[in-house]
């Protein structure tokens, strides 16, 4: 049995965002039950957390023998498991994981950057000056990102550990309207979201955070 | 045999630092051959280079019938087909697969944040106000990093593909000295630089650049 760790408690901008959901996401695609390890906001930070996750972050994962860290890394741990989120087919099953990094790096690292902009840094002068650059970069990936998808429903041909990612990322943007207002990448994302395994682990994600 | 893309010229700024190298070096380690595409700077952001690599960027290898893009994924399609890469033991290999995510998510996306401000922005003043706060992070960043590594001499007991990956990372740090005057990083990266697959791997880099 899996073990995850999570957070019984964070502020409200990051309901639904704490990267648990998003192997939470992946567990309940690939139909794996799994047991939480819920951490009180800032023990994450404590040697004894630090042991399964070295930069003190969530989330970490127990099963077995194996320690995981990184959410990348975990989902593609769960993805193995699964053919809902990994093709059997080899050039398909690397194109996946290709998606996954695509996610994490190509387009992540401009989603938190304009995220921490606007949640963190809005009023500051630096943020003022140094936002529409960020913005238009993002936007520019976003384009790409549409392009790619060249009238499909997903990234690749059917959906994939890489859409999970993908979507997980997309909509770390919802102080914006960037993707929900976007003619391709909107409905992409909703049709990520409407997955069933989706609305279970974000109803369980959330319960997390509510029940303490 | 496996084909990658790499820029016939690049500026300067960026000699030993696009991430061809990070490809060429599994490649070595790996000890497989490849050949290079190179192409004209500008011609990646051209739609018959975007059939390979969605976001207009460097690397995508071409290997049979699969076209694999960003350096995570291709790194790990070398890192499969290799022991010196990735431990036969699955746990060893997956918590390998970590410390690539670690790289890319964990580590680079600070990094390249810092060497944005120091390479393109440092005059302008949304730069100066934010600099010192991105700094803090990655030095945090690292301490982390070099707690991690506890007295080892690689990021787990044995070189690994992660390794390969962070020491490319941490590398893009040079035009400031927190990785190479930092008493566990410095030595740390100086044992992965000096591996003969990395030094292979950086001079066809650079005779790639210089040939024309």
């Amino acid at each position: 049995m899996i073990t995850i760790s999570a957070f019984k408690w964070v502020p409200e901008f990051a309901h639904g965002q704490v990267r648990d959901l998003r192997v939470r996401w992946a567990l309940e695609e690939a139909g794996l039950p799994y047991e939480t390890r819920l951490l009180s906001f800032g023990e994450h930070k404590r040697p004894e957390h630090r042991a399964f996750q070295p930069f003190g972050q969530v989330p970490a994962i127990q099963d077995g023998p194996l320690v995981l860290f990184e959410s990348g890394a975990i989902v593609l741990h769960v993805a193995r498991q699964s053919s809902v989120l990994l093709p059997a087919d080899p050039v398909a099953s690397e194109r996946a994981i290709a998606c996954v990094f695509a996610a994490l790096n190509g387009v992540e690292a401009l989603v938190a950057q304009l995220a921490e902009i606007d949640l963190f840094h809005a009023e500051k002068e630096w943020a003022r000056l140094r936002r529409p650059a960020v913005e238009a970069s993002l936007v520019a990936r976003l384009v790409d990102l549409a392009s790619w998808m060249a009238g499909r429903d997903w990234l690749e041909d059917r959906f994939t550990v890489g859409d999970l990612m993908m979507a997980a990322v997309l909509r770390i943007l919802r102080q914006t309207d960037l993707v929900t207002g976007h003619a391709v990448l909107g409905p992409y994302l909703a049709r990520c979201e409407s997955r069933p395994a989706f609305a279970k682990a974000l109803a369980d994600h959330m319960a997390a955070h509510e029940a303490t």
